[in-house]
C-alpha cells in the first residue's frame, strides 16, 4: 500500500487525520480553512443525506432553499443570536473586480461597494424567519415543517478536517408552531430522529440530553443534544436540536390569528447536523487499519477480489463472480469487482481494509474446483471459507450481524468509560487517566461550569433527558445538586 | 381560489411570475437579487436532481464537493475566464464583525481584513483545477469523472424567479482525460445527457448545438449547449457542456505522465444545468390555469378529491380511496388524498391544475354505489368516468400518454416556430411577428453576429449538431455561408 497509518495508541490526533486523506475522504484546501471532500468521502455523505432525509420526510418535513446571504441588519435582530454568531463570520462587501489601471491585475473596484453588507450565512434562522413573517398569518398556516440541505461558514482559526472548518455541509430544520407545548414536542421529536440515526445508522450509541445555559444555542430557549463518545474517550456533540420559544417570532415579528382570533407570536424550533458526523463516524469504529464503515452507510457492502494468474483464470472466475455479484444487487447491496491487473491481492485486500467495505470475497481457481470462496467481514477480520452457491444468502445476515457488533463494541467502549465521581480530586484524575464520560453533580450555576471548564478542560456536554432524580453535592461548590450531569473533554 | 393569473396573451412575463408565485415554486427574497425557493418548487428540483444523478452516476460519474471560496488570484490564473466571470461577483474582503463603539449596533471589523479576497463561487473550475493538480499525476489517475451539486452567485443586476438570480443552485461536472479526443466524447455524452433529460424527463424538445465564438463559455475552446424553445417564441438555454482543451490544465500546471512516459497537459470539460430549468419547465408546458408538470418529475401524481356532505360520506369514501392510494403506492406512485373538510371540491380542482398535477380522481357517493370514479388529466383537461376498480390499472398508461402528449405538444409547437429565412428583412420580420427559432446563413463572423445582435436583439443560439451542410449566403453580409445557424431571442 505504501500508505502506513500513524496507531490510534502512538498519536490519535494524527491516526485520524491520517485516515482521512488515506482513505481518500477529504483534504484542505488552498482556500484557508475549507476542505475539499474527495468522492468517497462525499458518499458517504450522499448515504448519510439520504437516511436522513427520509427519516425528514416520514415526520412530516419538507425541503426548501433560502438564500446564502443575510443582510448584516437581520442578524441584529435577535440580540443573544448576534452576540453568538455575528462575530466570525464571511461578509460580503463588493459586488464587482475589475482591472486594475496599473495593469497589475484584477482588483476589487471601490465603487462596487454594498449599501450594506452581506454575511454569508454561518446559519440561517434569521433569514428564514424573515421569510416565515409572510408565510404565517392564521393557525392554519401552521405547523411550518421545512428543513433546508445546505453550506455554511463559520470563521474558524482552527480547522480540522469534517470536524471543524469553515465551510461545512449540513442540514438546518426550522418549523413554527401555534403553541409552546407542539414546538417542545417537535424539538425533542427531532432530537430522537437524530439519536435514531446515529444508533440504528451509524452504529454508534449516545447519549440525550438538554445543554446548560452555558452551552446552548444563542437565541434558544432550550439546546437539546446528542453526545457521542470517540475512542480516544473524547465526546462529540452530533446535533442538535432548539426550542427557540417565541425569540425569532419576535425579532421578526411572525404572529398569527388563532383558532380563538386572538393575534399571537409563533413558536420556533431549529435543528440540525452536519458533515461533521463523518468525523464521528470514523473516531467512533475504525481501527489502525483504516476505517470501519457500519453497512447501513457503506458506499460499497461487498468487494470481491479475484485470486488469478492469467487471464484465462481471471475469465473463469469472472463468469462465477458476475452471477454472485447481480444476485447481490438485485437483493440492493452494492458490490465492487475488483479485477484490476495492475495490483496484486494483498495490495486491494488492504486497500479495502483502509476503506472499511464491511464485506470482502476472495476466489481463485482451487476455490472454483471446490465450489468455495472466502468470506472475510472488516470489524472483526475474521475470515472463513463458504459454499459459493451459498455466499449470496449468507451476506445479507452478516451484514445485519456487522452493523449490530459494531454498535455493540461501541456500546462497551462506551459503558467502559462511563464513570461517576462524587468528589472534584477524583474528577481531575479520572479525566486525566482515564477520560470519557463523567457524570457527576453540578450546582447548576454558570461560575461553576466555567471553572470546572477553565481548571480542566471538561465542559458539561448535557444534562442527560434519562438522569434520575439523586439528592447530592456539586463537586466543584458543594452545593446542594438534584441530578447528576454529563462532563467530558469534547470536540 | 383568488389566485387570478394573467393570461399569457395579455402578458407573458407576468404570467409567468403569477405562476411561480401563486403555485407557490418561489419567491423573491428581501436579500438582493436572491430566490426563496418554496418547498413546492424545491420538490421539482428534487426530481430534477435525481434524475440527472442517477444520469450522472450511470455515465460513470461520482459527486464531490469543493469550497464556495475562490482566492482571487485563482481566477485570474486563466486569462479569458477571469474575463468573462471574475467581474460581477460578490467578493468576501472580512471576516468579522464587531459591535461599534458608540453602541449603535454591530459593524465590519476594520482589522478584520482578508489579505486576499475570496470570492464566492460563480463557477468552479479554478477551484477544482487547483484540487486536480494534487490529484493528477500519471494516466493511471486518468480519467477523472467528478460533478458536484451546489449553489453559485453571480451579481446580476435584473433577476427573474429561476431564470436568472444572483444565488443560483446546479450542478457542474468537472472531467480530466489523457487525450483531446476523449474529452471530447466526454463533453458530447455530457450533452446527450443533458438532452436526454430535457426530452425525456421534462417532455421539452431541445436543439443540440455548438455555440458561436462569441457565446461561448470564457475559459473554453467549445461550447456545446441544448436550446429550447419556450411558448412566447424565445429560445432558453437549458445546459451546457464544454470541452476546454488544456486551457485550465495549463493556467494551474495540471500534468501527467502518459503511458509513453511523456509529461503533458491533461484535457478537460465542464457542463452544467441549473434551477433555471425550472423556468424552462413552466415556460415550455403551462397554461393559463397553471402549471403542466410532466409525470417523470411531478411531485405528486394522482391527487384524490374525495365530494361529501357528511362525515359519514367521507368515512365511506375514504374507505375506497385508501385501498386505490395504497395500490398506487405500491406501483411507485405519489398520491395526494386531499380530505380537508374546509375547502370545497371546485377550490381543491382549481388548486391542483394550478399546481399541475397530471391525474384527479374525484369520488363521491354515487360513485361509491356505481362502482365508479372520476378520471382527469391535466395536460388536455379531459375527464371520464371509469370503473374504480380499473382506476389503478388505468393510471400508469394514462400518466405515460401524458408524458408523451406533453412532449409531442412542445414539440409541435416548436416546430410551427422554426422557420428558414434567406433575407435580413425576412429575418427581422419573422422576428417581430412569429418569433420563435430561426434558421438562417451566417458568415461566421463576430461582427455580423453582433450587428445582429444589435440591430434585433436575435443571438446565435447554436450552430446545430445536425445542420446538413448547404452552401448559402449570410443574411447579414452576404458572405458565403456552408450552414445554417439557429438565431433567436432568449432568455
Amino acid at each position: 500500500m505504501g500508505k502506513e497509518i500513524t496507531s490510534r495508541s502512538e498519536d490519535y490526533s494524527q491516526w485520524y487525520i491520517d485516515l482521512v486523506k488515506k482513505a481518500d475522504l477529504a483534504e484542505n484546501s488552498d482556500v484557508r480553512g475549507c476542505m475539499v471532500i474527495k468522492p468517497y468521502g462525499y458518499s458517504i455523505w450522499e448515504s448519510m443525506q439520504q437516511g436522513l432525509d427520509k427519516m425528514f420526510k416520514a415526520t412530516g418535513h419538507v425541503n426548501a432553499y433560502f438564500p446564502l446571504f443575510i443582510p448584516k441588519s437581520f442578524l441584529a435582530k435577535e440580540a443573544s443570536h448576534v452576540e453568538g454568531f455575528a462575530k466570525e463570520c464571511a461578509i460580503v462587501t463588493h459586488y464587482r473586480l475589475k482591472n486594475a489601471e496599473d495593469g497589475s491585475g484584477i482588483i476589487v473596484d471601490p465603487d462596487a461597494k454594498l449599501e450594506e453588507e452581506l454575511i454569508v450565512r454561518p446559519t440561517s434562522e434569521t433569514v428564514i424567519w424573515n421569510s416565515y413573517k409572510k408565510w404565517i398569518q392564521s393557525y392554519r398556516d401552521l405547523p411550518l415543517l421545512i428543513n433546508q440541505w445546505a453550506n455554511v461558514v463559520r470563521w474558524e482559526m482552527r480547522t480540522r478536517l469534517f470536524l471543524r472548518t469553515a465551510e461545512f455541509l449540513w442540514q438546518e430544520g426550522h418549523t413554527a408552531h401555534a403553541t409552546a407545548q407542539e414546538a417542545e414536542k417537535e424539538t425533542l421529536l427531532m432530537l430522537d430522529t437524530y439519536a435514531d440515526f446515529a444508533e440504528n445508522y451509524m452504529a454508534m450509541p449516545v447519549v440525550k440530553g438538554r445543554k446548560s445555559e452555558g452551552e446552548k444555542f444563542p437565541g434558544a430557549v432550550d439546546t437539546y443534544c446528542i453526545e457521542a463518545l470517540m475512542q480516544d474517550g473524547k465526546a462529540l456533540q452530533a446535533g442538535t436540536s432548539h426550542f427557540l420559544g417565541q425569540n425569532f417570532a419576535k425579532a421578526f415579528d411572525v404572529q398569527f390569528t388563532g383558532k380563538d382570533g386572538k393575534l399571537d407570536y409563533v413558536w420556533g424550533t431549529s435543528w440540525g447536523a452536519s458533515t461533521r458526523l463523518i468525523g464521528g463516524l470514523i473516531m467512533a469504529h475504525s481501527d489502525d487499519d483504516g476505517l470501519i464503515i457500519p453497512p447501513k452507510l457503506a458506499p460499497i457492502h461487498v468487494v470481491i477480489v479475484p485470486i488469478f494468474k492469467s487471464e484465462e483464470e481471471l475469465a473463469r472466475i469472472t463468469e462465477k463472480v458476475d452471477v454472485i455479484a447481480s444476485q447481490l444487487r438485485k437483493k440492493g447491496f452494492s458490490v465492487k469487482f475488483d479485477n484490476r491487473d495492475t495490483h496484486k491481492p494483498g495490495f486491494k485486500f488492504a486497500e479495502y481494509e483502509l476503506k472499511g467495505v464491511p464485506v470482502r470475497l476472495a476466489i481463485g481457481p482451487r476455490d472454483l474446483e471446490n465450489g468455495t470462496i472466502e468470506m472475510a467481514r472488516r470489524d472483526t477480520k475474521e475470515k472463513k471459507v463458504v459454499s459459493s452457491d451459498q455466499v449470496v444468502d449468507l451476506i445479507p445476515p452478516l451484514l445485519d450481524e456487522i452493523q449490530a457488533n459494531i454498535y455493540q463494541k461501541a456500546l462497551k467502549f462506551r459503558e467502559s468509560k462511563t464513570t461517576k465521581v462524587d468528589t472534584y480530586v477524583d474528577f481531575k484524575k479520572i479525566l486525566e487517566e482515564k477520560g470519557g464520560f463523567i457524570l457527576a453533580h453540578w450546582d447548576g450555576s454558570k461560575e461553576t461550569e466555567a471553572a470546572i471548564k477553565d481548571e480542566t478542560k471538561a465542559t458539561i456536554r448535557c444534562i442527560p433527558l434519562d438522569a434520575p432524580e439523586e439528592d447530592g453535592k456539586c463537586i466543584y461548590s458543594g452545593k446542594p445538586s438534584k441530578r447528576r450531569v454529563l462532563f467530558a473533554r469534547a470536540y
